[in-house]
């Protein structure tokens, strides 16, 4: 059975029948907000599917992982190597598209030939594996300032120019920070192929788009990949620059997450009685900076109220928030923010932020509804 | 001659004619704008002055570091014993004080009695002294998470409550940054009385607060300094906060500089000559991160250009950048914002950033001028 012959809930990979699925090959699905609103950790067949090629099949007993680049002694590491030879480590971990919440940049201005993600690009889930770090060391990796550890797989993107399989890497520093998993267990399960098993990268902090799937082959370089998705994708271009003649290296390439919030409940353009109300969402400093504050607004910002937040599951987390309003029959507008740990809080609108591929959206959160 | 009986270019502590004083005692004083921008190390006597006691009066070979807390061999240092039994080591850092910017949100809403700080309260040299690390080291400090380092120092602040010399900490993770100096020198010349000669501590990427002028005191503790502008002061406060009655301990407490830019030339409410105008500032990404774009725009943020950057001096310095635009005759009006390497961009308005004691504005940069 081929991928494209697949139909109805055997396209589905396994997930609820209440994703919104935005592309069956390469398979793109966003579970509905209200239920990642609904845990800390997300249930595997809610977790969001971001791919750009078909899924490869490879069993565990087939699977290989080549290291090389600048290391004294390149090497092949099998799952039983893996899985056997080093220590194992849980990390909670919220993995996000550099796409997610796209919806309400798209409202701003066009962006043709991306999907139009809304609250649901973004879900998090406790992996579990071997350290990146004691592979490269095991590799002999060099501790050399610069370097860059690159991330191949076999899953080919049709979409890339020229069509090539996909890549990515991430500064030598991040690689061997302990949170940075080469991972086969998502929520205690063996780690589905739908997301990247038999073995996967887990880079928390950074945009989903580095945590390489299928890993295969990992290589330590001067520079970072040459990949498309690392030297012309996934890079924040200025607004009056054409994403199709933006050369390799344009742009700011995109690595931590940024500073976010976001409103799961109630959902866009909901209707709700009067009376109070429970608002929920989550919030994100990235790259290992914590939630301080989490305010929420009726007012469209001219006064705030101080969410409740949830304690903090992961350094590498996000970390869910409520607030109990009374709401009044009429329409109703809810702004959210947040702010981290050093004081710092982000930008107000999604229209300063449009960009050419448009990512990296991390305005304040913004939802309305009316309640009767 | 007591400082309170000073007058004139004495009360100055050597500085421009052209200082914007803030207060004699303490003495407070920003430069101009324009002075800022001409280079990019900062002249002494053009540095800002950020100040909340007298200045101690303590000759070198007079002058005593304590070391202590969880430290294995408690130790003091003398001013010979820190310049020749240490490596010395040079950084180019920039300082801001918390509340440079300050006046703009003070145009939201009052905030009494705090100094309204225009363009000035930052400025950049180059620093030399000893790595704090290696001080910590000899004393043999403890290598735990979570602990912090306490600076105290003998200028009494009259605002604190109750009255109490000046103390401020930072994390041990920070204290051990190679970028952290006992500083004597300040662009080679011996640091000066009025910014905290013969040492101070100097703290990279953080506001300046923490970079405690005239230390004589360090201990290595479990929690944060309980000093008054540790535990109370320098603490981002929600909006509908009462900074009178806060309790120590409540709000953010500020450390990171943020991600924030300025414009310095032309100055607020300037009268140019239509025709080219080459418009300059600074952009900063605070605590290690870069600079990666600076957008001008001339139409209030609906179309932008790109600044030129100049080169980075240091990782922990600011890095002007310039445009030249053409401009006609009427009112012009400026707006800068900055990205970081990491695709993030700073928060647009100061109404949105406003908070009890006026710290953290960093908004994108605005001025007004006219052109004829």
């Amino acid at each position: 059975m081929t991928q494209s012959a697949m139909t109805g809930s055997e396209a589905m990979w396994g997930k609820r029948g209440d994703m919104i699925v935005r592309g069956q090959l390469p398979f793109n699905a966003e579970p509905p907000a209200s239920v990642l609103a609904s845990s800390e950790i997300t249930a595997v067949d809610a977790f969001y599917a971001r791919n750009h090629g078909p899924f490869p099949d490879i069993a565990s007993h087939q699977w290989r992982l080549t290291v090389d680049g600048v290391v004294d002694k390149p090497l092949t590491v099998t799952y039983h190597q893996l899985t056997t030879d080093f220590d194992q480590h849980s990390v909670v971990a919220t993995l996000a598209c550099a796409g997610n919440r796209r919806a309400e940049l798209l409202a701003v201005h066009p962006i043709p030939g991306k999907d139009p993600w809304k609250h649901g690009a973004i879900s998090t889930a406790e992996w579990r594996g071997a350290r990146l770090a004691d592979v490269l060391a095991a590799a002999g990796v060099h501790r050399e300032d610069g370097l860059h550890v690159e991330f191949l797989a076999p899953d080919v993107a049709q979409e890339a120019r020229p069509v090539q399989s996909y890549g990515s890497s991430i500064p030598l520093s991040k690689a061997m920070s302990e949170e940075v998993l080469l991972a086969w267990q998502m929520n205690s399960q063996p780690l589905p192929r739908a997301h990247g098993g038999p073995v996967r990268v887990v880079v928390p902090g950074y945009i989903g788009a580095r945590s390489v799937k299928w890993v295969t082959a990992i290589t330590v370089q001067p520079g970072p990949s040459q990949n498309y998705f690392q030297a012309l994708d996934y890079r924040l271009l200025p607004p009056d620059a054409d994403p199709d003649t933006a050369a390799p290296g344009e742009g700011i390439s995109l690595s931590s997450l940024p500073l976010n919030c976001d409103i799961l409940v109630p959902g866009d353009d909901a209707e709700i009685s009067a009376g109070p109300l429970t608002i929920r969402g989550w919030a994100l400093a990235g790259d290992g900076r914590s939630v301080a504050r989490v305010d929420v607004s009726l007012d469209d910002g001219r006064t705030w109220q101080q969410a409740n937040l949830e304690p903090a599951i992961s350094r590498w987390a996000w970390r869910q928030w409520s607030i109990t309003v009374e709401t009044q029959r009429g329409p109703l507008s809810v702004t959210a923010r947040a702010w981290d740990d050093t004081g710092v809080t982000h930008p107000e609108s999604p229209a300063s932020l449009w960009n050419p591929r448009g990512y990296g959206n991390n305005a304040w959160a913004h939802i309305t509804a009316s309640a009767r």
